[in-house]
């Protein structure tokens, strides 16, 4: 018997800073990632298998109608999901599992596999939420505004959440993230093949 | 509206090292320890209110049947009880509380406070904890078996506690149980205050 690996959900409103603490935290730790199917066409560079599983629409919506998503999202034309199979295999082996979603992502996860660790990223506040989006230079004050209320309605979900980090420096959230991390592999219920064999002694 | 403190215990056998590992959080945390009632004589530069609450047996007897304690136990025909109102008090503070009691007092502490994080301070195995105890000098061989098997049947009550950390190194034990609360302070539920205020914005 073995324990299973951890899966950690990163989650939060985009402007957040998940993307960077998600690899902050890759790094340190050595977690796996996710591999992502897509039906985006492949960049150049982009190796079928690591970068992303490319499938065509058709094979994507038959993976949805067998149910083999743990959370799939369409954005701008084209799908991308996590296929629950390999993510699984991880687990059994004991590898611990690095997320990084978004909000609707993390619930559809969460209902599918309720052992997942979900932690919210937010900035400090709001006005540095504001800041950050305006600083990426993309976006219009009518996306701003729209981004703004959809953080609002994303953090009023708390209670799907199990932690919140506020990534006030990226340093102190990597932190937070990797002590939660740790702190969930001292769980009493991710220790009891260890507990049992001693108890056997 | 503020967050109340965290109240958490390390528990675990004798020998496992609790008391070390007790102190050191204390000094690395800065969290509060809360000071015990007692009937025992005050010992030479011992002070009522820091080292001890000093009473009298009758006094003691009374604080019981008013349900005063968090936990109470006899100690070679002594008592030593932690009383609720100023952990309570310190909590509502805000401030984090540490305990170190054993396993009958850790289960006592988290039946009239559900809230507390319960911690299994552990050696790494069964072998361990006997050369620990043997190294004491003062155990017979005949109370050292006595120890073994109530360690073994406090292992046993594994369930009952949220984490485990085994004390391998006394750097390393001291790391986890940092680790732990800090990653406490991080749920939601130690949150809400936060988040609600940010929700109001």
């Amino acid at each position: 018997m073995m324990e299973k690996g951890l899966l950690v959900v990163i989650s939060g409103p985009s402007g957040a800073g998940k993307g960077t603490v998600y690899q902050k935290v890759i790094e340190r730790t050595g977690m796996m990632r996710s591999v992502s199917v897509t039906t985006r066409k492949p960049r150049p560079g982009e190796i079928d298998g690591v970068n992303y599983f490319f499938k065509t629409e058709e094979q994507y919506q038959q993976m949805i109608a067998a149910g083999e998503f743990l959370e799939t999202a369409e954005v701008y034309k084209n799908y991308y999901g996590t296929p629950k199979a390999p993510v699984y295999e991880n687990l059994d082996k004991g590898n611990d599992v690095l997320f990084e979603v978004d909000v609707h992502g993390a619930r559809s996860i969460k209902k599918q596999y309720p052992e997942a660790i979900t932690v919210f990223l937010m900035t400090p506040d709001f006005e540095t939420l504001s800041e950050r989006l305006r600083g990426r230079g993309t976006e219009s004050e009518e996306s701003l505004k729209t981004r703004l209320g959809a953080a609002k309605r994303e953090l009023g979900k708390y209670e799907m959440f199990d932690y919140i980090v506020f990534n006030d420096t990226v340093e102190q959230a990597v932190e937070d993230v990797t002590d939660i991390i740790r702190a969930e592999k001292r769980r009493i219920k991710n220790n009891l093949s260890v507990i049992k064999k001693l108890l056997e002694q």
